[in-house]
């Protein structure tokens, strides 16, 4: 947040307003309401209550309950990244391929309470997405970014050595990203544990990364 | 539907009705206005319309719109129980466990607008079962039953060979189910069309079939 020297000067603070912070607590409150209500249950005007910001405010960020979604949508996107890097930089040194890639399946699963929320959201998202083309345009854009980045990692242990030459880092992107998708309703129903779902996702890694090295 | 053999004698039909059929015709109308327009957009009355019944008889089956959508959900997992039973009966002769597999899983994708139908209804469904607990149930039944229908196949590939005994029926049918799940959302929103989903559950499966046999 900028200030202006000249209102210091005279010991006041210019009323400015931090866009990005208001429209992150007005999308944390979305996020908070959806997760434990729903989306249909999802007004402008609950999630002006949740955020405390007036009407107008959440209006002036969002001018429909659409717009509000795709944001939310989007912004988790971000939000999973900067879990990735955090949980990256929680262990310094090397890092191999396989550990990148796990930190990346571990931070799309719903493993503690946020995980949760935002499956939830993920998932009312996407049930609605294929009745609702606007809200198809968020999701089909994140698919290619997720398996592109996962892809990468892939590609990455096939030149250390650690996958085989053969082995189709596009295709395995592609079992990596279904298999965590498909965890997230037996997980959020109860029907796993999340460390359950972790161990199937461990256990399907172990089998890809000693698969035999020559043809 | 039986019929009163003294009305047949007077050449009259009495007015018997088929609970079942007008059940599943009603659930079938509900399928319908749920893959188009989604969960949310639904009502009794809706469905009555689309059915071509009144009102009355719609709630004489379903008081609620969530004991038409569980009846939905049940009636479904039945349909794909059928569709396998159709897919194996085209095919006679001997059924190796990897066959039966197979069609247990493309049975589960959504491979023609009635699976996408199905998709999306199952979709719509987990969403808002991770909110609201009766939705849950249903889809908490189901889960153990279709991982017990595919933990049985890989056990018979087991007894015949097909699987090195090593391998964990129960957790393989773990990443089977949560692969296929997972690949809903991708094939309904149009990122991958349905013969690329299902290359991805064949390489899968060629994977699994042809690991080495003895540890």
């Amino acid at each position: 947040m900028a200030m202006h020297s000249h209102c210091e000067r005279w010991g006041q603070v210019p009323k400015q307003v931090d866009h990005q912070a208001r429209r992150r607590r007005i999308t944390d409150a979305l996020l908070r309401i959806t997760s434990a209500r729903g989306l249909e249950a999802v007004s402008l005007r609950d999630v002006a209550a949740e955020a405390g910001v007036s009407m107008g405010q959440v209006q002036h960020y969002f001018r429909t309950k659409d717009q509000m979604l795709a944001f939310a949508v989007r912004h988790q996107h971000k939000r999973i990244t900067e879990r990735i890097q955090q949980h990256l930089a929680a262990a310094p040194g090397p890092r191999p391929a396989r550990v990148v890639l796990r930190a990346m399946l571990v931070a799309m699963l719903p493993m503690d309470d946020q995980g949760r929320a935002e499956a939830n959201i993920w998932l009312a998202f996407l049930a609605r997405a294929t009745v609702k083309a606007s809200f198809a345009a968020p999701l089909r854009a994140a698919y290619p970014q997720i398996l592109t980045a996962l892809a990468e990692q892939l590609r990455r242990a096939q030149g250390d050595g650690e996958l085989p030459a053969s082995c189709d880092p596009q295709q395995e992107a592609g079992i990596l990203f279904a298999l965590v998708q498909g965890l997230l309703g037996p997980v959020l129903l109860g029907h796993y544990p999340p460390e359950t779902a972790l161990a199937i996702v461990d256990h399907h890694l172990d089998r890809l990364f000693t698969e035999p090295r020559a043809a």
